[in-house]
């Protein structure tokens, strides 16, 4: 740590120890976290009194990961160890199946853990209004983000108007059931070609979507450099960018954030925020 | 053929003959069919006349295969060409994704081709309500047949009770929005011990399901001998059996039909019915 550095840590302490009041561990962590600071030793499961949770001074790596469980056979006992895995790291949500948004939103009741579900996953081709139903469904249960699948096949076929409507129906239903539900369309770039990985990222943001995403995770490939680096071509910032699929280190979720990825979704979270 | 089988032709053909009627054609055709013909050229497109569908004289094996294309990247062009050649082959459905179900139900409309979707699928995970909602929304707009995915997850768990209610749930829906429906349930058995196994089987009958099916054919393993064999013994006659997952060729669907399979699904119908 540089001179400069400890002596601004020490200005804030002292101004923040003359005056003793609900805020001053907080500031005192901020100080050590602007320093930076990757690891302090403290509870990490309940917010510290005076409004600040643990997890605002989680490691900003953590607070970008959906720490994920989707396969067929989870059982509860999984999503239990998810959603505490979850809160000891701060990660940003736990991505669950629909039957275990209950489970998850009990769990995560007290904590700054996010619950994210998915929507006509993994294959997108289920009937529009059902997928939306589905989302509407998990947000009155208590979910903050709804990662749906978008058509592929209705794509391929080339009805992008069919493909709009299925994004914005389920977009729609899920933010008239929550307003600040966030709504990320998966792409399923592995089966796509770059030509219609860019037709589906201007559908989802004219149909009102908050995030692309690049993969479901079930498909013959996962996430790619190439495909973040031209998903981010296109939507910029106006969108988030998740990427999903294969991640298991840091460095390849560094990378992933370099090439401009906002969101992380892994089930490997916890090595990759190892150190 | 013997003489014995070409004496009763011919008497049956002299008394058909002899009062031409609506129902000559078809009169001729049974009796090549019953003396052992396999394929007889003729339109297979429409019923005939005198109210003996085309598919009555169809093989026997084609009327047990459900025609499938479930990938997430299929097109409505490839939907027209399964329910073409479904029509071709007398298949005894199509198995599409949901969002086609208008789509094919059209297509088949003059024809004696059923239409079967999914429910909950391929993970078979989505909250009990929505699968529910999925069947009842597909029997509406004119299916026949419903194959479900058990809640693998909820019986690894040793859930039994949730299980149960879920294929309950998703059955009586069908049933209620069409009594003739056929539901039938994906066990996915790659994922499964044979202890797990059995016990779905007996949760699907309790259930009030018709069928058990051994996969979605999207999981690390398809249908086999032993897993047909095994359900068989559990569901006996009480229940039909589909076979379905990696099934390409006739000997693998006659091995799995002398097994117990009274229904396979597959995608290489064509190739399996080619004599």
């Amino acid at each position: 740590m540089k001179k400069a550095q400890r002596d601004a840590i020490a200005v804030r302490l002292k101004a923040s120890a003359a005056a003793p009041r609900d805020g001053y561990i907080q500031d005192v962590l901020r100080c050590m976290v602007d320093a930076g600071a990757c690891r302090i030793g403290m509870r990490s499961d309940r917010p510290l009194a005076g409004g600040v949770g643990a997890c605002d001074l989680a490691s900003p790596l953590a607070r970008m990961i959906d720490h994920t469980v989707l396969a067929p056979q989870a059982s509860e006992a999984d999503i239990k160890a998810l959603c505490r895995e979850a809160v000891h790291h701060c990660f940003a949500s736990v991505c669950i199946p629909p039957c275990y948004v209950p489970l998850a939103v009990a769990q995560l009741r007290d904590s700054d853990v996010r619950v994210c579900t998915v929507a006509g996953f993994p294959h997108g081709n289920s009937h529009t209004d059902v997928k939306a139903a589905e989302a509407e469904r998990a947000v009155h249960d208590g979910v903050s983000e709804i990662d749906m699948v978008l058509n592929v096949g209705l794509l391929k076929g080339g009805q992008y108007e069919a493909v709009e409507q299925d994004i914005r129906a389920t977009t729609t239903a899920a933010k008239a059931a929550g307003s600040n539900v966030v709504v990320k369309v998966i792409l399923e770039c592995a089966l796509l070609t770059n030509e219609e990985k860019v037709i589906a990222c201007i559908l989802a943001q004219n149909a009102g979507a908050d995030f692309v995403k690049t993969s479901t995770g079930f498909a013959k490939g996962g996430a790619t450099l190439a495909d973040v680096a031209l998903m981010h071509r296109v939507v910029g910032k106006k969108m988030g960018i998740k990427a999903a699929g294969g991640i298991r280190t840091r460095e390849q979720a560094m990378g992933l954030i370099e090439h401009g990825a906002t969101r992380i979704g892994a089930s490997a979270s916890v090595a990759i925020v190892a150190i």
